[in-house]
Order: structure tokens, then C-alpha cells, then sequence
């Protein structure tokens, strides 16, 4: 290169990464190290990053903080979704990765980088991701991923460190964890094989709280706006629920997965407030809309779902899709009062001024004068009609 | 009536359809009484049935079992499609209406009826899903529905009883349950509220086992044909599998839904074995079938659960979209592992010969020889081409 | 009736609504009729109708436009939409129902009428229709349907009126045909057969002309908003491409349909405009929007269509779904070039500033130098991945 | 090479593949030919080919008929369905494809070749479906594509023929043709544009017959049959009406779509047979199937066509989508009356014993004895009841 070419480089301090700055400055890179804060990381953890990037050479770093993006731009609406990947797993690190990727492209584009690099390898969803958003938001600039193109093993990562002076404590953990505001992924030995569970101290929370207690959220056109009838903004909102639901140990589960390369994956989560959320915004769906919305929701969110998952978030298609959630939270507002137990909840019941179950017009179970066992019969007789036609011209058939 | 008419009711001995026995035979008709069963009855609820019956005056009385065929005809198929409405709940009413139903018609037909009877009142699925099969099945038969014709209270039923001398215990149940082989509902004073839960004992199984326990559930293209490694029949293999569960008390919720005559109606039930059942086969799916099967099996169940829910069984649509389902289960095969734990169950891993995920040609988190980094560029950037040049076409509009 | 009741009367001057009108006096009520214009009627016929109810002795009557309210709030989305009924009937009696019905409702809730009558026959869709606007927007008042109550034939309606002293020229038309701005419907004694078509003097244009032409319509955000490159309103738009294309016989067909009431029925329809714009805009669509819009508005607009044909206008899930659309339109601005020749037309072509097949990112057929051959040889193998397994897991299996 | 390599070629007797053949043998691989007909060739162009390939040095050359097994696998569903791509394009060259391939990859496995090599650019659909298929069937075999991996231009191309010593006519026909039995493709000038129509002489059908004509086609459990009354295999009822529809130019139009690689393509077609087939077997399952599996059908066939055009034909759910075709054909029998005239047809009526229409149980626009007016008010009320609950309580808010 005659002229020292620039490449930003996502940078979380792993082994990986710590490979990927060292590899590139070999290479005559000026390296610089983007981190972005989806919910994840807290204060002394970003210092730390910065930290370590200065320590290896890079020649800037920044720390972006995503969290409230990540809330407004997808959150909001995988819980106007319900969304859940094949009725499961909440997309916890699908749908970070999005924001982590533009915040990283768009600083490359500012600072004018040649290239972009990412420490992923070659058996995972997120180097599609990754590439992928690289790929629309800015086509000219290269992507580098060293430990993908070179298939290097952890060893010959921690090798070449060695051989290069960084020192560091390399010892694989037993479980590999990836947090953010929208849930912990958990993977490790287990979840390599297709019939062995997580042991239990293989996730983030342990129980720690083994009485029963009633909480609340309050919704305002489908966002959670307060927790035990505190108002608060969303973010905040799910971080108390969290808080208080992970000493339950709630919302653990294994999702199998296909990869967007094609093949099974086993991933091991602990979401409480995500799972709860769902379920609780889900229930009050289920009182203050028609059945109509609630059965075309669950299918687009099926859709919905499926690209955010595959790395399609920048498709058109999906602002489309968010702006009938929006139309359909309208009068998504009201209070959801849930039970917490060790490892399971449920829902109690919701208090909503848009109810229709709690309308004066009709109530399950009753009598009721705005139509008579005759308009029912009637009903019965009409909506049946083409299936009596149809038995009736095929009855002779047997 | 110049010649006596004869009309069939089906009969569950409750305060409802003894009012009608009594109400029919004082119109002048000869009432035939007929119960089906559907997994909610044993041998001496079904004798003292037909005692009741013949004591009332009914000039006949039938047991029909639709056990099995009520699994061979809907619940093979809501395991095969997962079938939960709402994401909730396994449907355990609606399916067996319909088996109900069909019976009743059948021997109508064959006894030669002028007239069905049932103890419908106007506020519920049941009233539509009776009615719709009788008009399909023999829509020359008049419907008779005393309860709902009339708009009787409870009080008035009794009144009308002990009238006609008729004495009994009537006095109302806390709670009213409906019990079958998919599933037990539950209606109770809580769940007229939106706000309430079901009271611990309104659940018809009590906690009775502390201790979690490792079952297993073996299926065969998508059938349920071993318990613990012990082969048996399906319905024999839900029953075993729901013995076991019921003690933990796993399977409650709520359910609240839209009734098929526009109300929303909330329902509580207990249903261990189908809530158990289609997690674990989801899950052996999920190792087995491909992504695009997933997909369309969800999206095709979310229709399939709806039209069964409104009565619409008998739609030739129905035998299309078994069929369909006959096809995907073809390697559903292999044994389920599951965690039974007090109020809550979590599937612990399967094994299976036609598992995708521990197939040598690719696997989860390890590099893999069939491609190489450079495959997965070139896919990235043509998976994501059009957005590329979406993104490049609008990036003048800011 | 102690005060004389107000009835408020849909009035189209036919037959049926004459007969209703002396009915319904007769049953001393004060009868108000309204005769509401979705671009079917002209001047002369609307004060005809006027005088017509005056006549019979209405004590008032009104002419409402609602043309514009009917694109605004319909046809505008059923072009977002490309919405055809089984591919291929416009909706053009459905859609207008809706605007008919609400204006009707409005009138009688303004005027404090008790009732609202309606002149449909017990057969078909618009007595659903109407039925159901109503209900939902003045429930509590009462609906006369005199034809339908009474199921009265064509004979016995003139029978009356000549005997309460109506004069009139009763003598049947060939063809009943209903027009309106989004297309004209026509009955006769072939559609009433399977397997006859329409007589060609059935249909309401005839062919006048012979010569082929070009023509043009530009669309704004996937609005008509210039014919032949003369700016014009959207009615305007379509009345005069109407007005032309009509000329050529284009855009008949017979549809064939399932009625809200379970029967089939066959339409007979001539919509020049409506289907030339719904191919227009299809198709400047494929060269502006990405795969993923055009297959999710493909598979809502089957969804927006039915529940528009069953008359469900006004469940909220079609304000999220028109939501949708309109998010979908936002770059659907060009202009294509349609040409028409006796009874049939094509797409020449389109012009657009967002034409994503006119980038110079990509263009079909030729190499392109932001990808390579290489990288489409990584794309196939790893969009093929999961097939590649699953068919080398069951090559053993035959 | 040690031992000389086999390589199977897909060979076409056009420039690329004239290239191929020679490139390859003069990388020192053994040239074994391979052209599979569709339904494009006749017996005169097969001996050709054969000819080409040996004067050209292929060791071997293979004509493989797969035209029954295109039917079978292929259009007797695309025909179930009513496939037709964005609503239009028959997916003739998509579909055909994969049985090319297919046939290959065995030819290629049974002769124990090393590679399978073929002609594809860089730039279509075709590429990307050869390699699939090729991937899935034998993956361990490598591919070998010369124009797409060198990006070789036509001149470059011929060039080389004439260094090698190959003599040809190798100027460029106007327009590019496929021709199968499910529709012939026609790219050209015009189609590298958005703007232009095909010039007439570039359809391979020219205008023969002005006087129009009424034939008819028979269906059975959805195939064709018989045409004009006489029964024949549904290859030959497709070629026999092809041929007849053909004089009159029918079934062209240009479709614009999206390729795999995310391109936006345009390419003009002329499919007469799979227009009108399609048409009137959708026509002919309107009157026989009940509108939940007329809805149904019509959503998954965007999924079963676009699915089909990526190139995923081997993919389980296609054989699951396609036995849920099988099961809905159960009735489509009956025969189909079409009017053909220059440019254009329409279909004129059905004649089937399935008919639901025809029904004695219900006629449109008659009064019906099986149900009364109450019973559609009844059902109106009850159907919009959701809706009327729903107004009333948002009726305050405006």
C-alpha cells in the first residue's frame, strides 16, 4: 500500500478481535476499533474496551452506545410483533447486530476507511449479517474477516498473539455469552450436541428469589411505559422487569435454529424481560383488537421474523411491515399484571379502557339482548351454507 | 303431531340437558338420548349417563366412543401442524365438538330423527360449531335448542324441574369444567373478569409431585407412539404421558379468544399432554424438517387451528391441508427428552436418525470443509444485492 | 304506531325500491329517501330520482356524492393493493357498498330515523353488506328489508304497486347493470349458466373503435395522476381513461364467485379503467419495489380483497392494512405506457425515476463488475446448503 | 492431471457451449455432451446436436428426453396451482431448468465424472439453478462454468473458436429463444430497456388466424386430458392446443422480474397453452371448490412459484405443497369451453358434475328454500358483531 490504508474494525476485546487488530496492523493497517453498546456492556466494560483497543495499537477507538436506537428501531417492534422465531427464541443477537453493523458502517463512512473488518467465523449467522449490511450501506469499501478467510482455530490464534508479544488470559471459558438489552445468548458443549440440556450454571442469572410476587407493566400503544405502576421510559422499563424477573431465573430456553447459511444451530437464551413482555403485550392484544388483526399480525410477524433473522432489516419491506404494527397499537394501551415463580410465570390479566371483552355489548357466558338464539341459528345456517352445498353434491361419491 | 316425532339430544346429564329431556318429551316428541365421548368419561360416568336418561324418560339411550377417532381425524393433525390458537391454546374444546357433533348426526340419520336437540345456551363456540354440522350432515333435520331458544336462567330450569317433578342436585358448581382427551377447560367466576386468575383449586389436577423427572416421548412420523421407551398406542401414549404431567400440574393458562359469534371470551384449562406433546414435536421438527417447511407449516397451522375453532372441520380445505401435513411428518421421527418440574416442563434434547443438525456435512460453530469463507462472501453480497442497490438508487432522498 | 316512525330509505328508483317506497308508507311510516352517487349516476338521473320520490310520495329525498370519499377511502388502496378477487374481478359492486351503506347510516342517524330499509333480494352479497354497515354503525336501529322479509317475486311486486296506483314501465331489462366509478357488473340469463357467456350486446360499451393507440398514465406515489401526460385528480384520471379505453371494448370478463352467503355466483363485469390501471401500476411496482414488497402485498392483498368482498370495510385490521400500503407506495412514481386495441391491451413499458432495474448497479444480462462469477458459485452453494444435507441425510433412504 | 479427468457438459450447440467444449478439452478433460429436451426440440435438432458435439470432440453425447417427466413433476402442478409468476409469467423457463440439471447431475453420476461444467453467464437466473441442483445431487463434484468464471464477451469468445480452428455462423440472432413445452422466452433489445415493447417479429408465433374459434379442454382431477372432445395424454393436449392457440398469437406479454442474484430482469414470453390452461382450470375450480381452498390455494402458490424460481425445487416442501395440490384436485373434473380470436381468448363456461353452482341447494338470484331471509339478517348481525362491538367502544374517541 503506498498510502497507509484505513480499515474500522468491530472490536468486543475477545480473542478474535484482539487477533483481528494485531493481524491488520501486520498487514500495514491503521486500525480503528469501533465497540457498540446494544444494552450489554456498562461503563467500567467500555472503559476496559477502550483500554485494551490503546494497548494493541489501535490507532483510535470509539465506544458507540445503540441502546436507545436498538429500542426505537427494532425493539418496539418485535413487541408490537409478538416475535418470537419459530414461536421460541426472541431474536435476541439477530436483531442487535443490525444496529451494531450501521453504527460501525456509518463511522467508517465518516472517517473515510478503506475497509471494514469483523472477527467472525465461517459457521455463523452474524458474518452474514455483518457482510451483509456492509454490503448495502457501503459497497466500496472491502470487508475483511481474518479468521473466516484463514479457518484458524482458536490455537493458532492464541499462537500468533504469543509470537506477536500480547499477552492475555486466553482460557477458553465453558460457555460463550452474548448479552444485550433484548436477551443473553448462552452456547456450549451442550448446545453443540442435539440432546443434552444447559447445565444450570451455564446461564447468566441464577435463581435467586423462590417467593412468588405479582408485578405490572403498562402499555401505551404497545410500548411498556411503566413497571409496577412507575412510569419510565421503555428501556428502562425492560431493564427493571429484567432486573427483578432474571432472580427468578425466567425465560430460559434452547432454540434450534437454521443458520442463514443453511445449517441447524442450538442456542441456549435467557430473556426474562423479552418473554414476558411478549406474552404480557400479547394478552393484551387478545382483549383490544379484532380477531382479524390478531391472526394477520401472527402472520406477518412469522415474515417479520424471518427476515430481521436472515439479516433483511434494511429491506423496504420491513418498514412496510412496521408501519401496519404501528397502525395496529393504536389502542394497544393498558396494565398487565403478572405472576413471577421460580423459572415459569403467567399472566393474571390485564386492565385496559379499550378492552372489548369488558364491553357492555356483549359478554361471554350471558345472554344477550342485542341478538337472539335466531340470529345465531340463522348465522349457524349461513356460514355453513357452502359446506351443506358441497356435501351434499359429493354425498353420493361416498 | 299426528305420528309421534322422534328427536335425538345429545345428553351430558347436566342441569341443561335434563331441562331439555324433559322439556322435548312434554312437546310430545320421543327423545332419544345420546352421550360421545371423547377421552372425558370412563365406564361408570358412562352408566349412570345412561340410568339418567331412562330415568328422565328417554325412549333410548347411546354411548358412543369417538376416542379414537377423535385422534385419528384432529389430533394427529394439531400435533403434526402444532396447533395452539393464539400461540396459547391446544384447541381442546373445539376439535372434539366436532366428533361430537358428527356422532349425534350419524345416529340421527340412522334412527331416523325429525330433530336434533342440544343444551346450548346463545353465548358460546359450542351452539355454532352443533349447528353448523348438523346443517352440513342433515340439513332435512330441524335443530332444537331449548336453552337458548327460550333464553332460560338457571333458575328457571330448575324451577321448570321441580315442576315436572323432576328432583336432582343443581346447586351451581364453582366452577364448570369440560373434560376430554385433548385438554380440560375451565370457566369459573375469574375468568368473566380480565383481570383475575384461576383460583389454584378451580384446576381439576392438584400439584402432587415435587420431584422433577426426565420422560421421554418417542414419535413416529409425527405420532406419539412410545412413552418412556415403552411402544403403545397414541391415545394410550397421551394418557400415559398426561398421568404422569398432571401431577406436576403443568399445562394451565388462560386463554382468552374471539368466539365464533364476534365476543371475546376468556377460558381457563389444564392440558398437560397436548401442551407437552407439541413442544417436543416442534422441537424434533425443528432437527429435522428445513427451514422452508417450518416456515409454511406455521403459517398453513395459524389457519388451520382458525377454521377448526369456527366449526369449519367438515371444508374439504381441512383434508387438503392434512394431507399436506401427512408430507412433512414423513421423517418426524425420533425420541423426545423432557424435564417435568412443578407447573412448568422444558424439552432437554431429541434424538433422531434423520436429525439435520448432527448430520457430518455441517456443523453449528465449526468450520466446515463443504465451503469456505469466500462461499459465504459471495453470498452475503448477492443475498443482499438488491438492497445494495435499493439503498444506492434512494441515497439522494436522504 | 302512536308518533309516525321515520324510516330512512336506500333509493335507487328500481322496481324493488319503488315497490319498498309504497310499502313502507303503507306501514305508515315517513319515508326518506337516498340515493348515493359512486360515479355511476349524472345529473339528469340524479333529479330524476328525486322526482321519482317525490312522486311515490317520499317526504324528503337525497342525492349524495360520495365519489370522491369512494377513491379516497377504497379505490385509491385497491390500486396500492392490485387488489383483484381470484385474479380477476376489481371488487367494483363490493367496494362501493361500503360508501353507499355509510352515507345511508350517516342520513339516518343525523335525521333521527327509527328504521333503514333497503330493497335487496335474499340472495346475494349487498343484502350482507348493507346489513352489516349497518349494524355496526346504528345498531340500534331496526332494518326493513321488504323483498327479502316477504321473498317477493318480480310479478307480485307490480301486482302491488298496480294496485295502490302506481304507474310504470315495469317490463324486465335483458341485463341488470350496476355502474359505478370503479366498473360496471351485468347479470342476464347467461350468467345465471355455467357455461354460457355474456350476449355481447350485454355489456355497456360496445366497440367503437378499431386503430390501436398509445396511452399513458403517470402514477405518484402509486396514484393516477396524469393521463396522457396531462395532470389531472385521480377520478379524473380514471374516468378518462375510461372514457377511452371503453371505446375498445377492454377489461370484461365473467367472474366467478363464492357469495358472503355460501353460494356461487357469476358476474358478468366491464371495468376498462380499473383493470388497465391495476396492470399499470403492477408493473411500474415490479421495477420499483424490492422481491420481498411485491410478495407480501401479493399475499395481503388476497386477505384485503376478501375481507373487502365480505364486507368487513370497517374492522380496523383494514386501516392497518391500507397503513401498509401506503408505506409501500412511496417511491411508486412513474409513468407507463399502456397500449389498447380491440377488447384487449398490454404494458408497453414504464418510466421511472426509481426503477431499480435502470441502475447502473446491475444490470440483467450483462456482467456486472460489482459481483463475480465466484461470488454467485459461493451464493448457490450456500443458498443450496440445507438441501445438500437434507438430501445426503435421506440418500440412503431411496 | 494424472489421469484424465471426465467432465459432463450441458451442451445447447450455441456459442457457449461450442466454447465450452473446446475450452475444456483443451484443459485436458474428457468431453462427454449431454442436451436434455423439454419439449423444445425436435428429432432433427437432436441428431444435430449429436452431430455438433462429435465433430466438435466430445467423447460422448447424450439426448435425454425429459419432457413426460417435466409434466409430471412440474406442470401438472404449476397447472394445480394456477402458478403464474407476480401474476403472469407461467415460470416456463424456471421450471424446465431443474429437470435439465437433474437429468445431468445423474448422467454425471452414473458415468463417474469428475466435474459437471456449464455454459451460464454471470448475469441470470440459470447459473444459480444449475449449481443447485448440481450442489444438492452431487456436491462433490466440482463445477465448471467458462463464460461466468472468465467473464468472457462474445467477441472474445468467437475469437478464440477461430484460433482453435472452429467455424461457425456465429452472428447474433436479434432475439435470444428458449422454447420448452411450458412456454417459450424471448429476450432482445427491447427487454434490456424498461420502456420498450418486443417488435412483433421477435415472437416466435406469428398471426396465422383471424376468424375466431371455440375449442374446449377437459379436465381430470386438474389434468388435461382431452381437447376438443378427443382424449389424449396431457403432453399432448398441451401440444395440441398450443399448436391451435399459437396462430392466433396468444399468451405473450414480458414479464419483469426479479432474479436470485437481486437484479431486476424483463423478458418477454410467449406461452399460449400455459396462459389459457391455467385459466381455464382456475376457471373450472371456481365452480367446484369451496372458497377457503380457492383462498388457500392461491396463497401458497406465490410461495410454491417463488420458491420454484429460486431454484429450490428439491426442497421437501415443495413435495409437501405439492400433495396438498393433489388433494385439492380431487373434484377439478369437467370440461372448459374457451373462445380463441387474434391476440386474445376468454373463457366462456364450465361444464362439471362438481358444479357447486349448479346445485339444486342454492342459486344466485334466486330466493332459496334452505334458508330465509331472518336467517341472513341473523347471520349479518352475528357476522359484523365483533365490529359493532368494536365501534361502540371507540365510538368516543372520535
Amino acid at each position: 500500500m503506498s498510502k497507509q490504508q484505513k480499515v474500522v474494525l468491530a472490536f468486543s476485546g475477545g480473542l478474535d478481535t484482539t487477533y483481528c487488530t494485531i493481524y491488520l496492523k501486520e498487514l500495514g493497517y491503521e486500525v480503528h476499533t469501533v465497540s457498540v453498546n446494544t444494552g450489554g456492556f456498562d461503563a467500567d466494560e467500555l472503559k476496559e474496551l477502550e483500554e485494551k483497543s490503546k494497548a494493541l495499537g489501535g490507532v483510535s477507538h470509539l465506544n458507540i452506545d445503540a441502546t436507545e436506537e436498538f429500542y426505537q428501531k427494532s425493539i418496539k417492534y418485535l413487541i408490537a410483533g409478538n416475535v418470537l422465531k419459530n414461536n421460541t427464541y426472541p431474536l435476541s443477537v439477530s436483531a442487535e447486530r443490525v444496529f451494531q453493523a450501521t453504527a460501525i458502517a456509518n463511522h467508517a463512512i465518516k472517517i473515510g476507511a478503506d475497509a471494514i473488518a469483523h472477527g467472525s467465523t465461517g459457521a455463523g449467522n452474524d458474518q452474514v449479517r455483518f457482510d451483509m449490511i456492509f454490503n448495502i450501506l457501503c459497497p466500496e469499501k472491502g470487508i475483511i474477516t481474518p479468521i473466516r478467510d484463514n479457518k484458524l482455530s482458536r490455537e493458532e490464534e492464541i499462537q500468533y498473539l504469543i509470537d506477536h508479544g500480547v499477552s492475555g488470559n486466553w482460557e477458553k471459558a465453558l460457555y460463550s455469552v452474548n448479552q444485550g438489552l433484548w436477551g443473553t445468548s448462552v452456547g456450549g458443549k451442550e448446545t453443540l450436541t442435539s440432546n443434552e440440556y444447559l447445565a444450570e450454571e451455564a446461564f447468566p442469572s441464577q435463581l435467586k428469589q423462590e417467593q412468588p410476587k405479582e408485578v405490572s407493566v403498562t402499555f401505551e400503544k404497545g410500548e411498556p411505559v411503566a413497571f409496577n405502576g412507575e412510569k419510565m421510559a421503555p428501556v428502562a422499563c425492560i431493564e427493571a422487569l429484567n432486573a427483578v424477573a432474571s432472580a427468578y431465573a425466567i425465560g430460559r430456553d434452547i432454540h434450534v435454529g437454521d443458520t442463514i447459511i443453511g445449517i441447524k444451530g442450538r442456542v441456549g437464551f435467557e430473556a426474562a424481560a423479552p418473554v414476558i413482555l411478549i406474552k404480557a403485550h400479547h394478552t393484551l392484544e387478545k382483549h383490544v383488537l379484532t380477531k382479524n388483526q390478531l391472526t394477520i399480525k401472527d402472520q406477518l410477524s412469522i415474515t417479520y421474523g424471518n427476515l430481521l433473522h436472515e439479516g433483511h432489516y434494511l429491506d423496504p419491506i420491513m418498514r412496510d411491515i412496521e408501519q401496519f404494527y404501528e397502525s395496529t397499537q393504536e389502542y394497544v394501551s393498558g396494565t398487565v399484571k403478572i405472576q413471577l415463580a421460580p423459572y415459569r410465570f403467567y399472566i393474571i390479566g390485564v386492565e385496559s379502557a379499550h378492552d372489548l371483552m369488558q364491553s357492555t355489548f356483549g359478554k361471554y357466558g350471558e345472554m344477550n339482548n342485542s341478538w337472539s338464539g335466531e340470529d345465531v341459528k340463522g348465522f349457524s345456517k349461513i356460514f355453513g351454507n357452502q359446506n351443506m352445498i358441497y356435501h351434499k353434491v359429493h354425498q353420493t361419491d361416498g
